[in-house]
């Protein structure tokens, strides 16, 4: 995977108004597509009826592509049912929290239905059979961004009792661990548990959550261990991992545990998605590319960006350029729009590809041109690249569940803000700053490699993680933990001991109240964060320090004197610790301050300039320079002498130089 | 019917919580009224029992209006079915999107079901052959503002499988039309078609809600061929056709094609109510009407309208004769307020009627007195009059339901926005600036009458209409068409050359970008449109002009001189068109700069004053003079000389004179 | 019970994470607690399979409670039903207007079910065998915030069916009554009654919604005559009726009758949540406990109320002493905090008790202990002191049902404000004005004790009511009331004749019309009320003075010199009106003017100083001064010489003191 950079689209043969194979392969190879993405959409096209199967227009497009030296990664056709399949099998539709799914949408079947997997098994076979000696196929494609789509059936419940049996053994261990005497939910017998879906316990709940994930690694585990058996050791397997969705790519993917289900593939893949025009910021391709990056610790493909995307997404000019470069800087080793063509029936018409509907080539059909072009010069240094980080940021969606059970704003709101946006409070605090940070799960236990180790909202932790926390800093490692970390267990029992529980001691503090900030609350201006940036949102818990300093307080009628934000030695490290949330820019102003006393330095570099780095396979550094603004931007911080890529300029050490609007340079040290 | 203008209420006898059926109709002819319309509302009371029928109190009714000389409409009974009829067939009630109906509320059933046709049919018989003969009953309306009521049982789909195989004849042709590959939604079968609800084939969707409109055509149809049978050859039928609602009448009715069903009707009939007090504008009084007035190209007669209406249309002083008078202003031949008398239970007793719930003769009865009495005198001279006008606005129930699945805000979200807004920005706009216009349907290929078509987002449109409207400009016709036209064809599919399809030529542009523009973004101050008012909104398209001239452009740092508004001439005639959404303050000056372009002139009036013109039986013109605000208003604008209806002042051509707050005067000319 | 002051909380061995009774135990007599609640809500721990009960951690709880001094109400546990009884009885779980519930949550179940009441009465009988010999039980709680759980099963609508032949006789009686024929809803049999679920008659639907006000009357009768067989004659009979909920405890409780269903207890108990930190008032607690106080017209039990509370609800330094003498001074014989120990699992996890999480004494629970001492002292003096008002508030369920089916805002509309809104607009402005009232039911026929009767929209009112307001005032007595009073009968059947129905001669006015204020509607500047004050909201009655004299009348460009608010001489007395709703701090102004004019004194002191009183059993007065602010409060109104309780501070009279923030003091009259 590692001898060159990849650039293509979503290709689909099989939703064209009319046949032109031919034009679209001449148009792709001329613009510098060299990969395009097939098949995973079709299972109608390639199974129109119970058992007969047609790969012929497949195959016509197998034998195009390799003609043009194009690339081809096929995607198994099992996330969107046939018709006949539905028919067939009528509970085969998710029975959800909701209620039963209709047909029409994709994702909307029960993955344990085991009519779904007998036909999904077939069907994967044929296909397998019919292409992998195919000279275009370099990649395979599991299934598409999959989910439990919630299932809830009678099948998938009892497959969650067996669940908890094997964790909990018996129905005491279950009621204890879970608290079910609580409004006399307790059961006597494991065939009493009762239908998940009504529960008011968060635990059971949370736990339901956790089943449903683990049925999606289960899921592609299966399904690749079908694909093993036809694929040619040539041919990689990668998977479409997603993100939180709010209108785009947003935060941490709550449906699925990432980390367990990348055992399945060789290489990640990922489909990011994000604002554009005036709310282009890179800081989706950074923390999307980041959790890429962290599933094999390796470069990763964007298996679905935009081109002309969704409507509102319009690209200015320059910013089609800026994004896939954000994207190679940040360890991407292709870039892959979805789609080619926009689409001229159904729900998605309106998320438009390189090509408008007018099929022409237009002006993004043009701008990417300019891009093959420009990758195509760039792969022989940059394909292979390396990130090395000294700082990571642990995600965790157990407490991600936890937060969306017990929101900030109280249980029953409906919360404005969940685990993600404390997530990228402080990811995007990072990135502003231009401190690249790696993405860890909670699964991971080994922090050596860094120097930092942020926990934002660490709800629900295990004690040998938090024992591994508290081990790290005594060692000499630094954590940033926030409000919230450390209060319950793995299964959302609250701990009842001092809070945060294990780490009283790494952090220096306890405490035992909190609220909901007040307007006019605010933080006590003691670290350069200006009176407009200091207002205390969300959360603050009043924090009582045994060993810690506090580095401020909160200024308040009732709450005054009592810290917010704490430092503390301990052990040969230490530990800081945000009892509160706040804005943005006072976060920015104190990690300015903060980062350095937890060992890791902050440049000049701040946003809209981003700055990125990599080691090419040759070992030397590269530094992308990233202008996320419509302005021209001067750039005059240290750098180290070397050479423009791909044109090969040289610029001496510190030298400065400018990036047009929305423009970006890549520099290779001399 | 064009002997007189014609002044009544709904009148409820069976709603009345004591007798007092003298004292109405003393009260009822007291105040010049000389209609009322009956027993639409009360199958349970005209047939208590199965098959037990009992109309002795509609005949006291009809007796008692045939006494005080007062003409009388029969509905028929039909769309509120009574409970043993929701008893004996479990599943005549609507199984819709949403679920199935419970029954309680009115239109609620299956139109399609057997039972309710069974039983329907025979209480019209019953009810024509009890009250066909009676001197009173001048005409019939059919049913009551008929829907579909979202019908989704498995009888109207297998219905609607029969439209589809009728009208694309195999699956093949149906899954190329619509698409249906995408998400794996072809169909080998036609018994494969899944319930239409889960539909993401905004094709399908829409097919389905085009077969429900027909449902509804189908339905009033043989309700005539029934009353056909009975009604007296001076007897007329008619059908209240009502409009998309938000709070009041707003715009047009998506869910039935009024022009096919008004097949069934000799003279169309209309529903409009609308804001009152401070919020009276007369608008939807023009917009309603001019819809109304295009059913059968001829006069039509409001069924119901407010007296005192909704809490919060409490109308001012004057207000009811001026919305009386604005209405026969817009060709309507008579004025019937729903209803006579507040009810006293259940949902709609806040929407009050001439009397209060006191039953006593109030301030509203006054005030309706003295417009009884105004009416009767107008009636020689104004009984008749039609309306001429030179614009016509198409309008697009296929392009409604288009903009629906595929709103400006983008698919998914809740669009704030759909097509009857930008239908009504444009209406408005001709209202406030005096234009008065007919409405056409889409259905409509003959533009000879007319100087102007306007076509607002007519997204959906098939090629016949596209070669018709270009041949219409090229022999010297002028349109005025808006973003988002001619983007699909008639199922929904959206053309796959250049847009706008087959209009490129005629408009001089074509474009393959689109946006939903950023906060900030404006046209370019080019046609007197204050800086205010220049804000571009909803929508924008690049657009790239061949031929056109640009009006003015966009104000964008990206989009900075992209075209925004153009004209273009072509053969003998003249195309604009707008491709973007802005102020209507904006649009009102760009039209009265621009529609002078188009073969329109526009006078000096302006919105508060409204100019409305007719033309009497005898010849002369009528001119409406209506002040919509709430001071008084001089006007000096050129007129001719003429009289004053109904008194007779006369008036010197272009002499001043003044309207009272809330005023109206008619001019006959001399 | 009048024997001393308790102070407790409910204690739920049931649910704490680990054993630590003799601690807690230990604790809670620290803190002079003297009372538990215990038992209500763990059935499936007192009977943790079908017909196995296991009392023993229940026992030992009674046991060390004994031990400690520390007294129990016992609650059945009757709210929360078992997993094997959901599972035994699927039908069990109450089929409400939202469709099914499913299992989990707390009182969903069907209290109409055979099933259910066979097995409640049981655990009845075992729990009550099992603890009421113990010498720690002093008290029983019925049930647990009782309601109807929207029960619409097949079984309670049959019941309504008897509930309606029974009130109304003959079909035809309910038919004219309901006036069913509206929309054809009349029905000829009483088995063609539809499921009342679908229903658009407001009077059919609020007579189901009276119908299940019924059902909790009965069901808390049946348990208690189940209780009697076992309970002690010294041991007590509560229960704990809660309020209309808006986060906390707004207003009137719409599905219980809690003046009927108080019969089945000897004290009334209450639950009262109300907004803390900087949001607290003190207005819940006055106006919760005057509902408290009214059910038996006398001293009740607040039997939850919060310590830490839910998101949000951190008492400041002083506010939970501020508030337990707030409940005193209302009448409260005792305080109870729901609960002990914050909980670790499920959904009430958030919502904090004495103890957080950490089950350490803490900051709230040192308060607590010293309230606890505080209280012990106070007892003697305070323990049995009784209220006497001269002002009554009259609510009305059957009106609060009346604006829910016809809310200000008009029907179909999701209103923002509802019958308790202006329930509270009138309480509060008593409240600030520290006039104390009582509340007394639109069932109460005697007003004799009263100087002034409030009538807030007492929309649905029998006309024995209204002819028993009419001979009050008559012989003297004084009403205050507003728009909506005495619209509709007690079915909801709009009176159809001069309005308000029977009091057009009391009030000397009446009026037919009515609106929504539109914006900038202002009452005229007679009565001292600011201009910011003036606006009207929500809803206007063009009011036609007969005798009565306006106070104010309508600024508005069309009803300007409409009377807005009327006061009228009548008989011996005097009557009130208000035609329209405005602001708060004009509702003040006027009443300050206002209630001298109506036999009501109002003296000098005003919000955030608050002064209630009440006569202890010795006969002295007691006057407590509550400051409901963050700010040092001088008082210096007149008072009598007296003492302070409990510390015996002697005080001169009208010497004046100052209360701290958020103090409180309890001053005996000399």
């Amino acid at each position: 995977m590692s001898e060159k950079l990849l650039y293509g689209a979503a290709y689909y043969a099989e939703y064209m108004p009319q046949d032109r194979l031919e034009q679209d392969m001449d148009l792709l190879s001329g613009a510098g597509f060299d990969l395009i993405r097939v098949a995973e959409s079709a299972w109608s096209t390639w199974e129109p009826r119970d058992g007969q199967f047609d790969f012929s227009l497949l195959l016509r497009v197998l034998d195009a592509a390799h003609a043009h030296g194009i690339s081809v990664i096929v995607g198994t056709p099992t996330y969107a049912i046939p018709p006949w399949l539905a028919k067939k099998y009528p509970d085969i539709l998710s029975d959800t929290h909701a209620g039963p799914c209709r047909y029409g949408p994709r994702q909307n079947f029960d993955l344990t239905h085991p009519g779904y997997r007998f036909h999904a098994e077939r069907i994967i076979r044929k296909l397998a059979q019919a292409v992998c000696a195919h000279p275009a196929v370099i990649g395979w494609q599991l299934d598409n961004e999959t989910k439990p789509y919630d299932t809830c059936s009678p099948r998938a419940q009892a497959l969650f009792r067996d669940w908890l049996r094997e964790r909990f053994g018996t129905v005491e261990a279950l009621n204890e661990e879970m608290g079910l005497a609580y409004w006399s939910n307790s059961i006597a017998d494991w065939d009493e548990l009762p239908d998940v879906r009504g529960t008011i316990n968060a635990s059971l709940g949370a736990e339901y959550q956790a089943f449903q994930r683990r049925l999606v690694t289960e899921f592609l585990l299966w399904q690749r261990s079908i694909l093993d058996e036809y694929k040619r050791p040539d041919q990689f397997v990668t998977h479409n991992f997603d993100y939180e969705w709010r209108g785009y790519s947003f935060g941490l993917q709550p449906e699925v545990d990432q980390f367990a289900a990348a055992q399945a593939v060789d290489i990640a893949g990922c489909d990011i998605y994000h604002p554009s025009e005036s709310g282009l910021t890179g800081a989706e391709i950074a923390f999307g590319g980041a959790m890429a990056y962290a599933l094999k610790k390796a470069p990763y493909l964007v298996l679905e960006t935009q081109a002309q995307g969704n409507l509102g997404w319009l690209p200015y000019p320059g910013q089609l350029r800026l994004q896939a470069l954000a994207h190679i800087a940040c360890g991407a080793q292709g870039v892959e729009y979805w789609h080619w063509h926009s689409i001229h029936n159904a729900v998605e018409s309106y998320w438009k590809g390189v090509l408008s509907h007018d099929m022409a080539p237009g002006e993004t059909y043009r701008e990417a041109a300019r891009i093959g072009r420009e990758l195509a010069a760039l792969s022989p240094h940059l394909a292979g690249m390396r990130k090395k980080n000294r700082a990571a940021v642990m995600v965790s969606t157990r407490s991600q569940t936890g937060l969306r059970w017990f929101p900030t704003c109280g249980p029953s709101q409906q919360p404005d803000k969940n685990y993600s946006d404390y997530l990228r409070w402080l990811c995007d605090s990072l990135y502003r700053l231009n401190v690249e940070y790696d993405v860890i799960s909670d699964g991971e236990r080994d922090f050596s490699g860094y120097d930092l180790v942020v926990l934002p909202c660490l709800y629900s932790a295990p004690e040998d993680l938090l024992r591994t926390i508290d081990s790290y800093v005594q060692k000499g490692g630094h954590i940033l933990a926030t409000f919230r970390t450390a209060f319950a267990d793995e299964h959302l029992k609250i701990y009842h001991d001092a809070q945060p529980h294990m780490l009283t001691e790494c952090l220096g503090l306890t405490y035992d109240r909190f609220t909901k900030p007040e307007p006019g609350t605010r933080l006590t201006p003691r670290i350069g964060i200006s009176l407009a940036d200091a207002a205390v949102t969300d959360w603050m818990e009043l924090l009582r320090p045994t060993s810690a300093t506090s580095l401020c307080n909160y200024a308040h009628p009732a709450w005054s004197g009592v810290p917010a934000v704490t430092l503390n030695d301990y052990g040969a490290g230490r530990a800081a610790y945000l009892g509160c949330c706040f804005s943005p820019a006072g976060l920015d102003a104190l990690l300015e301050d903060l980062l350095p006393q937890l060992g890791v330095e902050v440049g000049p570099a701040r946003f809209p300039l981003i700055v990125k780095r990599g080691t090419a396979p040759d070992g030397r550094e590269i530094i992308f320079w990233l202008n996320f603004s419509g302005s021209v931007l001067p750039v005059s911080v240290p750098h180290p002498a070397g050479t423009f890529l791909p044109e090969g300029g040289a610029i001496a050490a510190d030298e400065p130089f400018t990036l047009p609007p929305w423009g970006a340079a890549v520099l290779a040290e001399a």
